[in-house]
């Protein structure tokens, strides 16, 4: 019988993880424990506290620490865990010590830091934590020009947001093209067209070097991986979104075995290799829906499912987290961007062979007002038919359409599952044969199905 | 071996059995006949040839007639099969005879007129054709007043396509509520309430009894059914929309078996019980998809499937029409509403005991400007816990997610499933727990799953 869960880190994992526990056993003693003076905030939110989009600060707060004690949770905010005696069921934190029963790890992930010089300066920025933001909300009050490294999602958000406050972005991105975790070059190339078209700078396939200034930057010194040619692109402040790793120093030091990905190795209950400890969110590592190889998870949807399981399992249920489709969205100047399951890259990276069906087609039929041009396309293993990913780039319905192909690839559909989807009709909504089932249309007959 | 096919009927169906059986059999002769001297026109896009959402009439013909010799496709446009010798093969139309080998109805339906006095008078009109339209949008020029008899989704769009005419428009509706055909009560107030708002007139619960008038419309006398108040509202001109019937006058001549919906019974190949002898569209009648239950279509989505099967099979192929869900979407001011499978009286009426996940949220998270309120809800079959049907209405996002519901029934997919789904994610698009899974998780803890 489990008399006490100690959650160590109150991101979207840990504050899931304690409150689902909370609800599935109502006198478990539960204690919570984050680094960051601040109770659960929206982690993705970050970007929007900048452009206005988000009103408040206060706003992405969504569990305000009052919650913590009306639930019968101790949290301990701007408390670090520092030791943990797994033999003893005994942690140590900064104001002392506490006994526990089952753990949960929720430590998150945290920026990993490119080798380029000058990272140390003033002004140079991350932009993970609630403090990162309120810094570079007041960066867009007095900066005009600014450098994101890394044109990843938290990279061209922020971008986006700089932006729409009237500050000269540019993007420096290592790889040939943006945002290359989520979608294949040519949808990138779609959606670099489309900034750029609104007024964003970026830079692919180029490195930055070195942030030059005093105490701040001044310029950033970037070079073209292709020509080799070096330019110096001015910055009143830099913005460093070059990904990130998760948080498992603690875990390592009490035992928990680390996964291929780096991730702490959990299963399908989120155990690790520990009796009774758990881990959930960007510091655990699980396993890919399709393949069942191991992949880190690194998204607020994956994070909120895994903790819950976690926190239901500390607390004595017996669920199951099913494995991490990876269903990444975003809105970029208005341009919806959507990817799940593999793109090319990853399907040859976990080996699957794939057959697409690509299309450019209008999210209404041809005669109605307004339609918007939707690119997509849609993968099917090779061997068997079956829906593996799919991405779509379009103005207007195209990531509520993404949901469509990851609850395909849940429930194991082929090409023609798909075509026989009877998608709504209607002028104002969508023609008879949605773009989507048109691709798999392509698809099927490419395959023989 | 085929070789020769008559489609009878050239709406979405007839032309699309047409073109499939085309695509299917490059050497197969294809006569088409349509009554109408139009060719294949978007029936559901009429009412928006009133508003001006579409352009033209033109822009609603799919298929302009010079396609059709392109195709090789024989297409007899205004001329109207009148008899048919199966035994023989041959059928007689207005411009003489025809031998085939194969035959497809796609005749269509027709409105069903209720019995009200004054129907015969100049300035009452149905909205199925596009000579309805050509003479509604003559009338949406000069006409002040228009009284449309049913709030179903034609009246509906209709009403809403003079509204934005500036025309005072009153809706008259028999039922306690419009668009009881798509959704529950509760949900249609939500959607009568939009529409008030914006200065439609609607009145429930009322019986049409006379159109008043000299040789065309000076008002229409209501009757509320509840109080037995009777009233006059003037009208300029009168829109007809209670509802089709299926033309199956020359299939029932034929010796073709009428099923219990009054459409042409169908098997999964969307053959009649006669040989060689297929339907589709609006005149046939299918198998509900959860059920197997008789079930007529009546949508345009479901017409093109089912005649893409006849029209394939028909040619020699071999294809199957997995069954309707009836997934039906509109957007009125607006509003999307959207349903699929079951509604609460259908699911009664196929004798299928539900339990429900309703939900009120929002299309984005919280803490994110601009989200717009959805109410939703899911219906899972009480004894096995599977998905049998869902509503939503809301001012964006409504329709799109419709598709998860539809698909989800398709695949046989329960509460657990939905609630396991990993919708998409980001500020911008959608919160980590979509409304979907939030419903899903209500249900399941009723269905204790």
């Amino acid at each position: 019988m489990v008399e006490s869960i100690a959650v160590i880190g109150c991101g979207a994992a840990g504050a899931t993880a304690a409150l689902q526990a909370r609800k599935f056993n109502r006198t478990v003693e539960i204690s919570i424990f984050n680094t960051e003076q601040y109770s659960q905030y929206s982690r993705c939110g970050l970007p929007y506290t900048i452009s206005g989009k988000v009103g408040t600060f206060g706003d992405l707060v969504l569990m305000p620490p009052d919650n913590w004690s009306a639930l019968k949770i101790d949290a301990n905010l701007g408390v670090t865990v520092t030791d943990i005696d797994h033999k003893a069921k005994e942690l140590t934190h900064s104001d002392g010590k506490l006994n526990y029963d089952a753990l949960i790890f929720a430590t998150g992930a945290e920026n990993a830091d490119p080798p380029i010089k000058g990272l140390d300066k003033k002004r140079v920025y991350g932009l993970r934590t609630l403090d990162d933001a309120k810094a570079l909300a007041e960066e867009a009050e007095k900066a005009k020009t600014a450098v994101i490294i890394g044109g990843g999602l938290v990279g061209m958000e922020a971008a986006e947001a700089f932006h729409e406050r009237g500050l000269e972005v540019t993007v420096v991105e290592f790889l040939p093209h943006i945002l290359l975790a989520m979608v294949d070059p040519d949808m990138a190339a779609i959606v670099e067209e489309h900034c750029e078209e609104h007024g964003l700078k970026i830079l692919n396939n180029t490195a930055a070097q070195e942030i030059k200034g005093k105490d701040a930057p001044e310029t950033v010194v970037v070079q073209n991986r292709e020509s080799n040619e070096v330019s110096e692109i001015p910055a009143d402040f830099v913005v460093v979104a070059t990904g990130v790793r998760p948080v498992t120093g603690l875990a390592e030091k009490t035992g928990v075995e680390i996964g291929t990905t780096r991730g702490i190795k959990t299963n399908d209950k989120m155990l690790t290799n520990l009796d009774q400890v758990y881990a959930c969110g960007d510091c655990a590592e699980h396993f890919e829906f399709i393949t069942r190889k191991p992949m880190a998870g690194g998204l607020g949807t994956v994070a909120v499912r895994q903790a819950r399981v976690a926190g239901i399992n500390a607390a004595g249920g017996d669920v199951t987290f099913p494995g991490i489709v990876g269903a990444k969205v975003t809105k970029l100047f208005g341009l919806e961007i959507a990817s799940t399951g593999f793109t090319e890259e990853m399907a040859n990276r976990f080996e699957i062979p794939i057959v697409k069906g690509s299309m450019k087609g209008s999210t209404k039929p041809p005669y109605y007002k307004g339609g918007k041009e939707l690119k997509l396309k849609t993968f099917y293993n090779k061997e068997t038919g079956k829906l593996v990913g799919g991405q779509l780039v379009g103005e207007e319905d195209a990531a509520m359409r993404l949901n469509v192909l990851t609850l395909g690839i849940q429930q194991d559909i082929n090409a023609v599952d798909l075509f026989d989807f009877e998608n709504c009709y209607a002028p104002a909504i969508c023609d008879t044969w949605d773009p989507l089932v048109s691709s798999a249309d392509a698809a099927r007959k490419r395959l023989k199905m």
